[in-house]
């Protein structure tokens, strides 16, 4: 038992033959990787963050089907779902305290040392932290340009702009822009003037009595969580509506939320300098409902 | 002595302090990173690769300079010029032939199990493949968007575009879309109809008697390789010129090339299916010229 736990997973493609086990638990804060691992020298695989709660990993059908998305993109084998609920399933054994913890779960191309076509994987577990003050208080967040047009994703598939791979270094640098103007996080816009995503998280906008977020065919994840909002918002007597979002709408929302699996539904106080809406009790009422699925 | 070799640098950064040695050699093989290493999560890190040729590294100064530009767009401290430099004498000790090798050498942003900021690097040395027979008969390319506009790089630092940075996923799935269209390399262009770069090189074109390639500031790199064969332009009775490129002007080229540290100047043969005119001398001139480089 420990506090973190890392599963190495050997045979992470579905069909993939081999000897030896298909996954191993191994000490976490040891070496794993070889400097050859595609993922290290090219950020050359995907992978999924998922939150665990008492013990059992939040929408992992929705993190499941989103991974395989991402496999299809990046021309990898699809994953096989049977290791991978395996491999976590044995890391969270090794977990001291399961109760409200988080699991980052990747696939890699290869080792280029090895075979570079050879698939690699891992999962590790750990103790998510504790986001209580921020999903109250809220962020201040800029917009930033992603550089491209809306319809470039549709037409350039190449640019892997749906997957969620580990080439996150510009998702990082997003980050570090918005500090230097003085907020915490970022809300991606196009170069054509439509809303994307926060470089972790998905936007979720309230206008009116419509919760709205743009529609994941433009360049940006499919947002797990936000799912699991859109399904909480016929009890909250909230409509739902997946299209493209502008940014000057943002300007005149009743809400806004960057939303994301661990640090759940956060809303935004300001953009771009500017005051937002804050409605603590709808996001008391989204992270409670986030908070209680029980897959 | 072997084949590879590796040096983990624990104190890449100038000024980094810190007890134990600034870097160690390390069994090539053997795992060497943590999963939670930036370069394995995040792609967040930087790096060079440079040729090795009868056991000197070529263009050292250039790939350091644009290895410290990169540092800078990334918002990493400055690599210690000094500690790479002694990395990669250890490394070349370890080498059984370092006649024609490579190192590729690393800066990663930290280590989220143990602190982020803290930069953390390594140099990895290994022979060459024997490039003789893709300078010879060059490649098929097609031209392929990098989804943003040729002033985009200059408006939006945070997207890192000039940058030599870990994550490459892109990268390489430019080069498997050029092989499901029958072709084996990729020249970027730019959503506003200018030449970028190759996914792993630089493009130089010959255009009457000047050898033209794209402005580095356009959010591409600074090509270290271009740079040595402008240097060899003179001697050769051509003139150079570093400007904005319009693909329409690829049509009409009297020789196109990518060029880079390792694989040097390979010709193109086709570009998006039309003949592209090798001068086979003037390709054994540029590589004869590098090949030759002792600094």
């Amino acid at each position: 038992m420990s506090t973190t736990a890392l599963v190495l997973i050997d045979r992470p493609a579905a069909g993939q033959t081999g000897t030896g086990p298909a996954f191993r638990v191994v000490d976490p804060g040891a070496p794993a990787l070889r400097v050859s691992n595609l993922a290290a020298v090219r950020g050359d695989g995907i992978f999924e963050t998922a939150a665990i709660r008492d013990g059992v990993v939040q929408a992992a059908a929705a993190h499941r089907e989103r991974f395989a998305r991402s496999a299809q993109i990046c021309d990898l084998p699809r994953p096989d779902d049977e290791v991978y609920a395996q491999a976590v399933a044995a890391g969270l054994d090794q977990l001291d305290d399961a109760s409200d913890a988080f699991v980052k779960y990747v696939l890699v191309r290869g080792d280029e040392q090895d075979d570079p076509q050879r698939p690699l994987g891992w999962a590790y577990l750990a103790p998510s932290a504790d986001y209580t003050t921020v999903r109250r208080d809220g962020l201040a967040a800029v917009t930033l340009s992603r550089g491209f047009a809306l319809a470039e994703a549709r037409h350039s598939p190449w640019l892997l702009l749906g997957a969620k791979t580990l080439s996150y270094a510009v998702n990082q640098a997003v980050v570090r822009e918005a500090v230097r103007r003085g907020a915490q996080e970022v809300v991606l816009v196009s170069t054509d003037g439509f809303v994307l995503e926060g470089p972790t998280s998905t936007l979720v906008a309230r206008l009116g009595d419509e919760l709205v977020t743009p529609r994941p065919d433009s360049g940006i994840l499919a947002g797990t969580t936000q799912r699991s909002i859109f399904d909480l918002a016929g009890g909250l007597g909230l409509r739902t509506a997946v299209r493209d979002v502008r940014v000057q709408e943002l300007a005149g929302a009743d809400g806004l939320w960057l939303v994301s699996s661990v640090r759940l539904a956060v809303p935004l106080h300001t953009l771009d300098g500017q005051g937002v809406r804050v409605d603590a009790v709808l996001t008391e009422a989204f992270n409670a409902g986030l908070i209680a699925r029980t897959s």
